[in-house]
């Protein structure tokens, strides 16, 4: 066990090159040290429901401190390609499952879908059924793996890349996002120019990176301007139509109201229309609104809504292509690429009336 | 070969008990006459790739002449269940994913999802790519099989259900779909019951039967009411924005112009809204408009619509247990199942003011 001790837990990089990857200690190895059988072993790696539970967790302990990764699991992958969600709601979510499907296509793979019930971390069931399909990776969508998880996929060398990760994935982590930052300032700039000074915004929810990046860049845009930064003017939100018409209605109805709202996305800016025509304010002559993600939808309601276009397809083309390289053991140039965002101007923002 | 003459092509019931399962002829029977080798055959049998196009096709044509139907296919299936569209386009796929989703982890099963870019019966590739994934079962949405793909899949046991059939499938195969008919039948009827009379349709696309089925109803509650159907109020649309804005403008610049239309769908109810606002209509005022389907941005828009609720995440739900039914060698009760629309009223519909 010299080699397991000279790859100490956590010294291993989480993605290392072909010729290094089977791992410190051999599956004979980890079975001598559970006190099973190698077919035992290979049944805890390859997620089956016929182990016991106190023998699974023994094993799946060994296999992190021995530092185990799969041998020639290129191979033993199947055609499938896994994509999970944090929720399966809007068509948000639609246009990243036809990017995964466009690059799945090309390679031959079938696109597994599923959805972690809203929950930001998906349950040990899943990796369970996850691992016993062996697929050529996983892809998560605003959602992450805790410590542990991250380990089982590492020893069953199963590549994951995390798409517009909802909290801070860590360097090690390969993931794709758009430039949310950027994005937000563009929105805000872009209602700066046309003289609005009052100007809020409604954040998704705080844990999540993509919209923290979003209000730094809205707060940005206003320091540059020389605006003062109202911290009434900076709500929360959770990116449902809901909270947009709740939070925005709140904003309306301030003694000193803002004259334009950064919506933080597109459905948020839908509440806050409804929430404008409710107190008989009309967009954009009483009010100016910047949505974000540039959704379908966004063109087709009244007034249509200027917007961030997030190119949510290329970025989840992007996340894939990422994933079936790493899977062939290649090591990205990066682990974290940003596609840029651009402002769509539309019908829903103009110069203030007041 | 007595076996096999007694069972002519053709004469297979599409669906039958387990205890039949295994068909007329064995794989070793089906290797010699084709004069290749039983794991040819099973290459054949199992999508895979290296075997050559000739052989393959003249392996294809003798498991459907000798009704060939492969034994214990429940055993070698894999956790997972297929599901096809038509396109992967609106909020609408969203609802039937989420059904599918919920059987499948209920049943321990991954979503494998493809899009059948537009056409209406998926590709060949994509038919050798399941086989060799061999699934538990196929969910096809607004698309089916051409009649060597329906026995590719009976050959391997592979049991298929259609969702919302854009053609008339016939009485042998399994399809779930919702009341169409009587959902146009309903969205007229309201508008009848308004005070209306002239009132337009906008269906989807000709040959998809779901569409005809609303014209069809909304015929019956013209004709019930004793109200005329004038030819130039019924229009062919295809379900997307696009036409909805393009027929939509049509209609609303004829000489005697309708003063209300049932648009087919919400997203063509969308372009409609769009097409009368050009035209400086008001919705409902000037004009009423009735939707299809109640995706949840039919209540999100300006003025919210009314729609015929058509429970696709339900419908989808009865397909997936349907498919594992047949998976199990449960014939099902019916064939052919409908679930029920209803109409829900919003604030697009009032009494005509001309």
């Amino acid at each position: 066990m010299s080699s397991a001790e000279a790859q100490p837990r956590g010294a291993r990089p989480p993605h290392r090159d072909r010729g290094q990857a089977g791992g410190a200690a051999t599956l004979a190895e980890i079975a001598r040290a559970a006190g099973v059988s190698a077919p035992t072993v290979s049944k805890v790696l390859n997620g089956r429901a016929d182990v016991a539970a106190g023998t699974r967790s023994r094993v799946e302990e060994l296999l992190v401190r021995h530092g185990y990764r799969r041998r020639r699991a290129e191979a033993s992958r199947s055609p499938l390609l896994d994509l999970v969600f944090h929720e399966l709601e809007s068509a948000w979510a639609m246009e990243v499952i036809r990017g995964v499907e466009n690059v799945a296509r090309q390679e031959g793979l079938g696109v597994v879908l599923s959805e972690s019930d809203g929950r930001l971390t998906p349950g040990q069931t899943w990796v369970e059924r996850m691992l016993a399909r062996r697929p050529q990776g996983v892809i998560l969508v605003l959602s992450g793996l805790d410590e542990s998880q991250r380990a089982q996929l590492t020893s069953r060398n199963v590549p994951f890349v995390v798409m517009d990760p909802a909290g801070d994935p860590g360097d090690s982590v390969p993931s794709v996002g758009a430039t949310n930052w950027q994005g937000g300032l563009a929105a805000t700039r872009h209602l700066v120019e046309l003289g609005h000074r009052r100007i809020a915004v409604i954040g998704g929810p705080r844990r999540m990176m993509c919209s923290r990046a979003r209000i730094d860049g809205y707060r940005a845009a206003m320091e540059a301007a020389g605006l003062p930064v109202d911290p009434q003017l900076i709500r929360e939100g959770d990116f449902h139509h809901e909270a947009g018409f709740r939070v925005g209605g709140e904003l309306l109805r301030l003694p000193d109201p803002p004259t334009a709202v950064f919506t933080g996305n597109d459905i948020q800016a839908l509440g806050l229309y409804e929430a404008a025509r409710e107190l008989g304010l009309r967009v954009p002559e009483d009010l100016s609104v910047v949505g974000f993600d540039d959704l379908p939808l966004s063109r087709w309601v009244a007034p249509p809504l200027t917007t961030v276009r997030q190119p949510l397809t290329e970025m989840a083309e992007a996340a894939a292509r990422m994933v079936l390289d790493l899977g062939r053991g290649e090591r990205p140039a990066v682990t974290r690429i940003e596609l840029a965002t651009s402002l769509v101007v539309r019908s829903s923002t103009a110069s203030p009336t007041r």
